[in-house]
């Protein structure tokens, strides 16, 4: 016998205010692990050119998304501006089942929205900028921005990062390739979770026959 | 503000049957990660030559380690053949306090013995050999062993095994190096763990401030 344990896949969510690095973040961990993908939201919006429908988004009428959410398809859903998100829950199911891996770029309320349909599954990451300076000046990142904008994104962060508590791990991005690495080691950490691996017990039951 | 997020050291479990390579994993992690070392076992017996008290053991008499195992100072202890031995409880205590981890390698009985006692802090892995063939072949060791001893001791190897379920996490040595990846993952992960880092709040006052 060869082959690895059998496992479940796990859902790894990624969090952090704006300003925090998360996209490059998760950018670099879809690139480096060939293991875990992303999770494709449904939209209301109309797609941007070069995006693909089931790739970028599964683009959907408003009609079509209100069924979906009250029909109990969607894990979380939200309202940004005009437009409805939503991660719609077979896929993901499919693939945890398959023993892949998903990956969630979400806020804190989507967080909840998930925690409350999964268990041990869910893996969810914060990520907190190294510190304030730092975090000013990066919600600064555009010159012509008044201190009255820089002041309401700092607001908008302190509300985001108050919700900490609510996550399994705690990154702080200081570097880009440590934080990278931890984030890779809570992965490959929460992969030899024992109550993911759901083929143990035939694993050992050969392995002591 | 650059220095990292204060924490919570932990206990770093490894157990295995014989034949797992538990020991060389051990001994790797503490060659290559600083920040964890081997707890220090009180123990009736003598010392060999070359054992020093307090880094091998801490050689006591019978007497004393009673006194210790009815005062509440040993968080765990066995009889093994005419000694004993335990894992004094301050020491560990005081690691954790100043953020450093602690390794143990102990059995099934030892692990059950400090869970009992510890949340958060116990992290437990249990090592698997790769394969039914390859595990009876490291008990074979010896040239000279009989089949009946070999047998012995695949029988108590796979009563060893059967505790597997009661460990947050398995990794089979399969490969020594992914193995030893796998267990120092483990070990960056629960270090970013949210519950362990005491100082968040301190550190998420001053981002925000």
């Amino acid at each position: 016998m060869s082959a690895d344990i059998k496992r479940r896949g796990l859902m790894l969510v990624l969090s952090s205010p704006s300003g925090a690095g998360k996209s490059t973040l998760a950018r670099s961990l879809l690139t480096s692990d060939g293991g875990i993908f992303m999770s494709v939201s449904a939209t209301t919006r109309s797609p941007r050119p070069n995006e693909v429908d089931g790739r970028d988004y599964y683009f959907v009428t408003p009609e079509k998304f209100e069924s979906m959410a009250n029909g109990g398809e969607l894990f979380e859903h939200a309202h940004v501006f005009d437009h409805r998100y939503g991660t719609p829950r077979q896929p993901v199911l499919d693939a945890l089942k398959a023993g892949r891996d998903v990956l969630f770029d979400i806020d804190w309320q989507g967080t909840q929205q998930l925690k409350e349909q999964t268990r041990e599954d869910l893996v969810s990451v914060f990520i907190l900028p190294p510190g304030h300076d730092e975090l000013e000046r990066r919600l600064k990142a555009r010159a012509q921005d008044s201190d009255d904008v820089v002041a309401s994104r700092m607001a908008k962060a302190a509300s985001e990062i108050s919700h900490w508590p609510e996550y399994d791990y705690v990154v702080v991005n200081r570097d880009l390739d440590r934080a990278l690495g931890q984030i890779k080691s809570i992965l490959e950490a929460e992969r030899a979770r024992r109550a993911r691996l759901v083929g143990v017990g035939e694993f050992v039951a050969d392995l002591t026959r």
